[in-house]
C-alpha cells in the first residue's frame, strides 16, 4: 500500500501554488503559478531518483529506470494545471498519484523490469486555451504542434509565447517516446461511484465530445428608442440557443449532456442591445449517433434560431473527440487489482475528457478513478477523502507492478 | 440661424477625443478622455466670453450673462460622455449646439435679458456608472450625492475617485442653481422622424423605465460528468429570463420595449456550467400602467425560472423613473420656433431617457429632436445630416431667444 499520508501532504502543498479564492486552486495553464507548480513537481521527481525530460509542449516525463534499459516504458500522469476556479485534485492526484507510487516503490526497494515515467500532461483543462487535453493531443498526432502553439486565450495571448515566457519550452520532439501502456488515475468528477457507495471506477470507456464556438451578429442599437420589431438582438438569439442545446441534450437521455460554459457579449453595456455575442457549446456522449446527432440538432436549432431573428450566425469546431474504449487487458488488470487489494468497485464511463483519451490513440490505455463528494468538480469545493485518494493510488500502485514486470 | 459648417466642425473635434474603434466614440464618463473632451469644451465657452462653474459631482454650467442680473437664467445642455461603442452625435449634439446658439448670438450681437446657460451634465449614458443620467438626478434631488460618488463600475472603481482622478470636482454645491427653464436638444435615437419624412421633434413626453439588475446563483459544476438532472445551471436561468424580458415586452405592443443588455457569467469556462450570473434588464413604456405591470411580471418571471431550476435569485432596483410629461408652455415655444422656421415637425415621446427628464422635476423643461439615420443610436455607426443638426440648433437658438427674452 501506498503511504497515504505523505501523498496527501504533497497535494496540499501544491494547491498553495495558484490559490483560488474560495478554498480551491486557480493554477491555470502557462501562468507564472503553473510555472511554480511545475518546478515544485521536477523537485519532488528528482529527489525520488527521477530524471526529468521536457518536450516541446511543455509536457513533463520524469523517468525512473528499469532493469531492462531496452524494455518499453509504463507510462502514468495526468496534468497539474487547473480551470479558473477549480479544485485541488482534478488532475493532480492522477500526477501526484504517480509520484506516490515511485516514492513507494523506492520505501520498498521494488525495481521493476519495464523503466516508468511519470508525467505531467500541459493543458489538460483547455480553460484557458481551448481545446482541452491539446497537448496529449498533439503527443498523440491528433493536432499539429503549430496547431496547438497558435491557440489564444481570451485576452488574445498566444500559447506559443506563454509557454516560451514560463520558460517551459523543453527539448524533446513531441511524440517521439514510444509507450508500453499508459495508466491515468483520475477524481471522477461526477456522482455515480459515491451515489452506488464504491470506492474505485474501473473506467471502461470515455464519452465523446463536441466543443462549438457560436459567433451571432445582430445590430447593435438603444434599448430605449429602438422598437421590438426593427432589433437585431444577438443576445436574445444567444437566450434562444441556451435553452435548445439544453433541450437536444434532455431528449437524449439517458447518456447525453449539454450546456452553454463561455459567454461574451457586445457591446455589453444595459442601455444597448447587443450587437453580437460568442459563446461557447459542450455537448457529450458516449454514444457516437446520439453524440452525432445532437451536434447536427445543435448546428441546426443555432442556424434557424439565427434566421427567425434576422442575425449573422457562424459556427466553429473547437475541438471534438469520438467516444472512446479503453484497452481491455488493461482493463482486467485495474479491476483484478482492486479486488485483490478489497475495494469495492464498479465499471464506469468517464463523462469528462482525459489526456488518456488522447493516448488510448497511440498506446494501450486505461484509467482508474476514485469518488469526489457530491460529484463536483470544476468548483473550488471539489473535495475527496484522503482514503479514497490511497485507494485509488493503491490501486495504480498493483496495476503498475503488474504492467511494469517487479 | 445658425453657422451650420461651425457647428459641424465642432461636432468632429469633439469626435477626435476618445475616438471608437468603428469610426464612433468611447468617451466614457469620468476616463481621460472625459476629461480631455471638457477641457475642450471649456476652451470653447470662455472663447466665447462665457464663464465656467463647475459643481461637485463634475457638472459644467457655461454662463453667458444676461441684462438683468437678478433675472433667472435659461439652461440649454445635454451631455459630452458616450457608451463604449458609441455614436458621435448622442448627448454632444446638445451640448454644442447650445454653444453654437450662444456663438450665433455673439455673431448678431443679441443680449439676452436672462443670462443664459450651456450645460454638460456628468455621466448621462450610465454605461459605466448606473444608473442613467446620474448627476442630473443628483441636480433634481432624486439621489444623494453620496449614493451617486459611491457607485462603482465593473472593475470595481468608484465613480467619486474616477472623478477626482480626472480632476474635474468642483466647488458649486450641486442643485443650488435655480432655473427659469431647461431646453435640451437631442438626436432621436429612434427611427420615427425619418420614418414619418419630419425635421424636427417638438418632445412631448419620456418613457418610463425601469432598470434591474439580476443575480442568479446555481452550481459550478463540470459540463462532462454532471449528469442533467444533477445541474443547477445559471446561465439557463438566464437564458430563460431573456426570452420572458422580450415576450413581456411584445406582450404589451405598442409602446413598450424590453431587453437584457449586459452579462456576466461565472467562472465563464467552457467545460463549467456556470454557478453564477448577473445581467441587466431594461423595460420602458410611456404608459405608466404598462410599465408597472411589465415590472412586475419581470420580477415573477424571474424568480419563477430560478425556482424551476432551484436557482437563487436576487434582483436590484438599478434606477427607474416614471413616464416624464414636459412644460406645456415650452413645448408650444418650441412648436412655434419650428413652424416659424419652416421646418416640418411632429410631436414625439423621447424612448430614451435624458437630463430633462430628471431637470423636468425642478424646472420647466422641453427637449427638440432631430433624426438620426435608421434611428440607429448607442452604435458607433451612428449618424446625423448637417442639415439636420443645424435644423434643430436652429429650434434651439430660437426658443432660446423667446424664453430667454431679447
Ligand atoms: N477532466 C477534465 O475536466 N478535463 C477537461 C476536459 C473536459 O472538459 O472534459
Ligand atoms: N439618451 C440616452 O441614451 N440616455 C441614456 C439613458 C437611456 O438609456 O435612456
Amino acid at each position: 500500500r501506498i503511504n497515504s499520508a505523505r501523498l496527501w501532504d504533497s497535494l496540499e502543498e501544491m494547491a498553495k501554488i495558484g490559490p483560488g479564492v474560495a478554498g480551491g486552486c486557480n493554477r491555470q495553464t502557462l501562468t507564472d503559478a503553473d510555472s511554480e507548480g511545475r518546478h515544485l513537481f521536477q523537485r519532488w521527481c528528482e529527489a525520488a531518483g527521477m530524471t526529468m525530460g521536457v518536450d516541446t509542449m511543455g509536457n513533463m516525463f520524469a523517468t525512473r529506470a528499469g532493469t531492462d534499459a531496452d524494455a518499453l516504458p509504463v507510462y502514468m500522469g495526468s496534468h497539474l494545471d487547473t480551470q479558473p476556479t477549480g479544485g485541488k485534485y482534478d488532475g493532480v492526484l492522477g500526477v501526484l498519484g504517480a509520484l506516490e507510487v515511485v516514492r513507494t516503490m523506492n520505501d520498498m526497494g521494488v525495481r521493476t523490469k519495464r523503466p516508468i515515467v511519470v508525467t505531467n500532461w500541459t493543458n489538460e483543462e483547455g480553460a484557458r486555451f481551448a481545446p482541452a487535453m491539446l497537448a496529449s493531443g498533439v503527443f498523440a498526432g491528433i493536432h499539429t504542434e503549430d496547431y496547438a502553439k497558435g491557440r489564444r486565450d481570451m485576452d488574445g495571448k498566444v500559447f506559443g509565447e506563454e509557454l516560451a515566457r514560463i520558460g517551459w519550452v523543453g527539448d524533446e520532439k513531441v511524440g517521439a517516446r514510444k509507450m508500453h501502456a499508459m495508466l491515468e488515475l483520475h477524481i471522477e468528477q461526477g456522482p455515480i461511484l459515491e451515489a452506488e457507495g464504491k470506492t474505485i471506477g474501473v473506467v471502461t470507456h470515455g464519452q465523446g465530445l463536441w466543443w462549438l464556438e457560436i459567433t451571432l451578429t445582430g445590430k447593435d442599437a438603444h434599448t430605449g428608442s429602438t422598437p421590438m420589431h426593427m432589433r437585431v438582438n444577438a443576445g436574445l438569439g444567444m437566450a434562444r440557443i441556451t435553452e435548445r442545446v439544453h433541450q437536444i441534450a434532455m431528449s437524449h437521455q439517458p447518456n447525453a449532456v449539454g450546456a452553454v460554459g463561455q459567454v461574451k457579449v457586445f457591446p455589453n453595456s444595459r442601455n444597448v442591445i447587443p450587437g453580437k455575442v460568442v459563446f461557447t457549446v459542450d455537448i457529450r456522449s458516449p454514444e457516437q449517433g446520439k453524440l452525432d446527432a445532437m451536434k447536427a440538432e445543435v448546428m441546426r436549432a443555432a442556424h434557424a434560431v439565427a434566421k427567425e431573428l434576422g442575425l449573422g450566425c457562424e459556427i466553429e469546431d473547437v475541438g471534438h473527440f469520438d467516444p472512446v474504449t479503453f484497452d481491455p487487458g488493461l482493463v482486467s488488470v485495474v479491476r483484478g487489482a482492486a479486488e485483490r487489494l478489497g475495494y469495492s468497485h464498479m465499471d464506469i464511463v468517464s463523462g469528462a475528457g482525459h489526456d488518456a483519451c488522447w493516448i488510448n490513440r497511440v498506446a494501450p490505455t486505461v484509467m482508474i478513478m476514485c469518488p469526489c463528494v457530491d460529484g463536483l468538480s470544476h468548483n473550488e469545493a471539489e473535495a475527496i477523502s484522503e482514503e479514497w485518494a490511497a485507494a485509488g493510488t493503491d490501486v495504480l500502485l498493483h496495476a503498475c507492478l503488474e504492467v511494469a514486470e517487479v
